[in-house]
């Protein structure tokens, strides 16, 4: 890839003292700036201004963060306020005090001579686990693209909304994964990006990792949609999640139903990608999923000017519940299940 | 309303010299401007540039304009040069070619001492006759408010799509007549506004006229109208046409389909609010309806600024097809007919 490395954080060599190395996501689309955390303090400021973001990204950023800390000072009283500094960053990102309990409970299972290196060690394991995953999910992903690639005998289209891509996780991403692994297996796949109003993850981060990787795409506005299913231009649909409730009940991205509800209408299979932590078999179904709303100044700027008249009321959900039933499968790094075996499936 | 009038074009005074006066639309929502048009060049830049845009008011900003001509030179050579000068600014607007023809054919029934006088009346003639046809689409809408507002007890809240406003007309608009002449008629209403990208009519325009009327409304993105159909805050969609085909297939602003799909998925009526000149009783159905395909620009850019990475693909198609089986009736200017009884209820 045209960047040299497929993932979004690595350490910057083998060095015990090296820094981490992340892509300060803030300067993308436009530019790509590769930022330096040498202390936990870079990673902390790194994590709430979102140079880093998307959630399984954020908690291996974290246990980077809780690796810096322990150079500096391996005691389980200093990680203990590192592994706060780090958690105050993002409030609700549940991945966030996930990977930093993970971290402390590593860090108390050796001397604190041997913390650093340890914990140097467990925020690698951490990334690679989380490509791993991503990677299975691509695996159950990329033998439905080459069904449809050898069915059609022409390019197979997939349609996306926001960023579910290598930029939210450490690598291959979610949505993105059999679409990497089609590509990369010389597969010919063409992906519709949805710009993905407010925030437009879509075109900055999307369009931004296709073509860094490759991989031929089109930049359409989110209405775009139902002309493309309609007309046949979509072949299956591919998003990630936020959360998935037991029943199969799915909150992703707001815009994400109006695909599925089109893609019902025309036939076109919609795939959910996800790794085993975004499904939450305590949560019955989409009802219960809470709908964060977020700041009416994403909807009434745009690129520092208004779209609006001054006044306007906006208000501006940052995510949908597409019902179950319209989800043909969930691709899970364990393989492909229907939403009613999604419960049965899950890693207890 | 705040404006003091609620058309979009008018003469300045009865004064048989008087200015037309036109709002520049391009000014909007942020400055409230008034154009003056003086001759026919003016109106003639002033449809150019796109002071003025909406199909009705096209036609009719084109009859102040040959009003305007006739000022100047009376001759039927003069007016028709006139006439070419006009239709030239937007090649494609059907509207246009209408009211040029049916001007000169009214200035011929005239002498030339009398065919300034005449076309002045004649323009008003058309904006009062446009104001008319969209007060009766207001007519067939209301009912169905009222109807509501007395079932719910409570706000009745209507769900729109691009602007079919007043600013695409003289007065009342299309899909917005209904919504007028419920509030004027005290009901409460409130009107979620799609942003309708790439170009944003919604946010601009919409909001705009809205809050010009006192009309209560609230912008979202259009990647909201799932959110807001799940959870039982969309009563009714209303939405304007491009073209209505004989079956009832319906061309209008991207992403129209969507709020479609999704209204049917909720038991949500879906209304198409049209003019006859809309309806195209040659066109057999949706498939025979040509969608224009526009710059990429309109999508990669807003606001000046770049959404995407330099050198991104996109395709931005202006309009999409909603299938007849969605529309649960059109709103007509001789009242409320079903798709199968749209072809015929319409005039011959």
């Amino acid at each position: 890839m045209a960047t040299g490395s497929t993932r979004t954080i690595w350490w910057e060599s083998a060095d015990p003292d090296a820094a981490a190395v992340v892509i300060d996501q803030r300067c993308l689309p436009h530019w790509l700036v590769h930022a330096r955390w040498e202390t936990v303090h870079d990673a902390a400021a790194g994590i709430a201004d979102m140079a880093v973001r998307g959630a399984p990204l954020i908690g291996v950023a974290a246990a980077y963060g809780m690796s810096l800390a322990a150079r500096r000072d391996p005691s389980m009283l200093a990680l203990e306020r590192s592994g706060e500094l780090l958690c105050a960053t993002r409030p609700t990102a549940v991945n966030l005090k996930w990977a930093v309990r993970r971290c402390l409970d590593e860090a108390a299972r050796h001397d604190e001579s041997m913390r650093a290196d340890a914990l140097r060690t467990y925020a690698q394991f951490l990334a690679d686990d989380d490509a791993e995953q991503c990677r299975r999910i691509g695996e159950s992903g990329v033998g439905i693209i080459a069904r449809l690639a050898e069915q059609l005998g022409r390019t197979v289209n997939v349609l996306t909304h926001c960023n579910a891509g290598r930029l939210a996780c450490v690598e291959y991403g979610t949505a993105t994964a059999p679409v990497y692994l089609a590509h990369r297996a010389g597969l010919d796949v063409h992906v519709w990006v949805s710009e993905t109003r407010p925030r437009n993850q879509g075109a900055a981060l999307t369009a931004w990792e296709l073509a860094d990787g490759g991989v031929p795409h089109t930049l359409v506005v989110d209405n775009a949609a139902g002309h493309l299913l309609m007309h046949g231009m979509v072949d299956l649909v591919i998003v990630g999640a936020d959360r998935v409730a037991a029943n199969g009940d799915t909150a992703n991205k707001i815009g994400t139903s109006l695909k599925a509800y089109a893609a019902a209408q025309f036939g076109v299979p919609f795939y959910v990608a996800l790794p085993w932590s975004t499904f939450d078999a305590s949560c019955p179904d989409g009802d219960a999923i809470p709908i964060e709303e977020r700041s009416p100044d994403e909807v009434l700027e745009v690129n520092g000017g208004p779209v609006a008249p001054a006044g306007t009321v906006a208000r501006n959900w940052g995510f949908d519940v597409t019902p179950s039933a319209f989800v043909t499968a969930f691709l899970t790094p364990d393989g492909v299940f229907a939403p009613n075996s999604m419960l049965g499936a899950a890693p207890r």
